[in-house]
């Protein structure tokens, strides 16, 4: 059948077709089945959509990712991918072989999979798990699509976070002191999805995040180091793709985030990566065990793709560092580069640093190289190459006007502080995109607390998020008071 | 934020709303969210699509479950449902408890589950399968949403095939034998979906199939029995919704077919079914072990829910009677109720009728109700009272114009006719679509054959689509023909 193309305009996932229901019924397909696409140039996928208005009977609307479809273009039904029946096979807990996998990871990236399939592959791997070779050949087969950066170098070392865990920015300041030590360290991070701030968002306080393969080059020959957004670069282009189904369905499969974060380091042509793997009763990981389990396969996974992988299981039973939002953790990171700043923040970020230094057999001292000022001087130079201003100081960080401060209603000591909670608080302020909005903590896990101490104080550019953040702490906990000798948490 | 609404005529599966970039970037929410509409008589929930250019900013683009919402609605992120939980457990392979199931099944019927939620759902029953409580669970929150019949009698007779062979028309038989042995057999069917013709598609040649429950009631009163198109009543509009998501996927979990059959029966108010279990290579059931599975967990759950069920395990190995598609499959019932017809199609219409009359307690001969003319004279009542013509002849009915007969390559045996080419041969020259399209078979599993005898006529309203029938045929081999000591089969 041969019908017109009409643009329309809408982001959607897969390459989806609009059809009117008589020529879809006419072909005999229906809603989400698949048609293949004739025009001048070659053939594409589409996944077919109905409709009785939105275009006429002889047309067909196009959206995003085949908007180059102009004309008119031949449709007829298309067979299903390789790749569902791999699925189905996940799904039955037959484990999957090399070339099974590099078809599902192609099929994802020449978009031959739709969203529902997607998500039952991703339910399969959560239901069923993944072997190790598994999660080898799933990493190294999306490493092995979208772009890659060599260095020529034997070390390049890189660092990540599971995750979870609000005001948690030691990225900067482990790069800052492992560059200047003199290894290289390329760092890619991401945005905050469901946090009120990913690194880049922190970073993009002092200085220009979204820069292309080859101006990260230049910056990594200038100062060793960058901080960068990794979304500007397409490291793992079917990473992006699965996390955008893994995070409405709430589904983090264990092999797949091994694999998503290896591939993206492997990418990037890191060599030697410390993994921060923070656990407590709110943070992505809950418990010792899991957390062990999860260092232990990144360790075997990394083994087998010749990278060296150490991992820190650290405390997430609460924020890490004061402040919370972008210009609050950039003014935390500052402090803590200039030889201040909150305790915690400090003391993890120089942990996380040593052990990637002798991890990478270099023979340094990460707590001198922050006293100094040494690791400063470095990041004034990532802030100054990135076109930011070097000399920035603490106070030129403009934080939220509108702000109120929370306060403790009774006597005790602080037995939990909820990081999704504190996060929400965060986001309903404004953060990330509001780079001013956010908050300052005043109190944290183990700390006496009077009533009417303040517990958090929070920013935003404008009074309705501000009520909107301060209506949500009427309704959640943020932090939970005990008496000392107090046992019962909650009679139901 | 308050957006105005934009209509878009757009058959989505779920309630889909489209934001501006800058309005979902504003409201801190991405793809595949979801979001709370207040408007001036309620709220809903809305899964939100973004878009640059198909609405504008301060704009929201509402679809077809929502079309009803005008002029200005307050939009606000709204939390994930409650079965995101239940159906993350599953995958876990935690066994879900009555109330989690309803829970699961309450959020599908108001719309609150996206797809991709929903194949999560199917991947974990795949998976993990359906114990008996949940199928039960399942069958019985299926059946308590929609619309129910009830006729307070009790003995209500029914008929299902799990089908998957073309041709196999023997639910009018079976409804006009046990109508006219005075038992109520108000049956429900479907039209073809990946087949060449449903029940309903093949009644439509006849009469009118689209009745609403009133017109059912009197069209059963003054009959017995209805032959009619499910789709018109909302029986299980829960099953409607997963079987949408299953067909894609090509997944078809047990526990889930057996949720989907019985929960309609239910609300048709049935108490007696026969269950029609054809396997075959290239049937839907494949095996006889299979087959025996299915039938003792239908029987299982059957009796749980106070339902008398029998199976039938039939041959599958290739069609039932001679026509296939919607005009061709009404000859063959029609001439079979006349008493001549396909003896394959004659002798399973009465042994499925025979079966359920005994499980009704009701003592009728089905062979000398058929043989007699009884049947006949019911079902022509029936086509009545369905506003059809009663006197319709085979003569009556129109076939294709548009013919070509496909011919045997060699001498020999047909070991297999492939049901799977078989429908898609009548699908391409317009069935179910085109009433008048279809197929004639001339041969069968272990006829001799001999080079040059006709194998199937192919009948189409046009031209093109009989070449594009012809074209499969060149490809797909519809019937296998072995010399009859031959054993192998293919060389690879």
């Amino acid at each position: 059948m041969e019908l017109e193309t009409v643009q329309i305009d809408l982001d959607t996932e897969t390459p989806t077709v609009v059809l009117h229901e008589e020529d879809a019924r006419e072909l005999g397909i229906h809603p989400m089945d698949r048609v293949q696409l004739r025009y001048d140039d070659g053939t594409a996928i589409g996944v077919v959509k109905v409709t009785t208005g939105l275009v006429a009977v002889g047309q067909i609307g196009v959206t995003h990712p085949l908007t180059h479809l102009q004309g008119s273009v031949g449709v007829q039904p298309a067979p299903q991918p390789q790749s569902l029946r791999y699925i189905r096979r996940k799904l039955q807990d037959i484990e999957l072989d090399r070339s099974e996998i590099r078809t599902i990871v192609q099929d994802l990236y020449h978009d031959r999979l739709t969203d529902v399939e997607l998500s039952a592959y991703i339910a399969g791997v959560y239901a069923n798990g993944m072997s190790l070779g598994e999660t080898i050949h799933m990493t190294e087969s999306m490493a092995d699509v979208g772009d890659r950066i060599e260095w020529g170098e034997p070390v390049v070392a890189d660092k990540h976070s599971i995750g979870g865990v609000p005001g948690n920015r030691t990225t900067p300041i482990v790069v800052a002191i492992v560059a200047a030590a003199g290894v290289k360290i390329p760092k890619t991070s991401s945005r905050g999805i469901t946090s009120p701030a990913g690194t880049a968002d922190t970073m993009e306080v002092f200085c220009d995040v979204e820069l292309d393969a080859d101006e990260i080059r230049r910056v990594v020959g200038e100062t060793n180091g960058c901080l960068v957004w990794g979304g500007a670069i397409e490291l793992s282009p079917v990473d992006d793709r699965i996390i955008r189904v893994e995070t409405p369905l709430s589904l983090d499969p264990e092999g797949q985030v091994i694999a998503s974060v290896l591939s993206k380091k492997r990418s990037a042509g890191s060599t030697h990566v410390v993994i921060d793997i923070p656990y407590g009763e709110s943070a992505k990981v809950t418990s010792h065990t899991e957390a062990r389990k999860l260092a232990r396969d990144f360790k075997r996974v990394g083994e087998r793709l010749d990278m060296r992988i150490r991992c820190a299981i650290t405390r997430g039973d609460g924020p890490i560092g004061v402040g919370i939002g972008p210009a609050h953790e950039a003014q935390d990171v500052l402090e803590v580069l200039q030889g201040d700043g909150p305790p915690d923040l400090r003391s993890k970020g120089v942990r996380l640093a040593s052990i990637l230094l002798s991890e990478c057999d270099v023979d340094a001292d990460a707590e001198e190289i922050l006293g100094s000022g040494r690791a400063l001087e470095t990041f004034r130079s990532i802030v100054a190459a990135q076109d930011g201003d070097p000399d920035v100081s603490v106070d030129d960080i403009r934080v939220g006007e509108h702000t109120r401060t929370l306060t403790a209603g009774r006597d005790g000591v602080v037995a939990h502080v909820d990081n999704s909670v504190v996060s929400e608080l965060a986001r309903r302020a404004g953060a990330p995109k509001d780079m001013a909005a956010g908050l300052q903590m005043h109190t944290g896990v183990g700390k006496e607390i009077t009533s009417g101490d303040p517990v958090v104080t929070v920013y935003a550019d404008s009074e309705p998020k501000l009520e909107d953040a301060i209506a949500l702490s009427e309704r959640a906990e943020v932090i939970r008071i005990l008496h000392p000798d107090e046992t019962l948490i909650e009679q139901l």
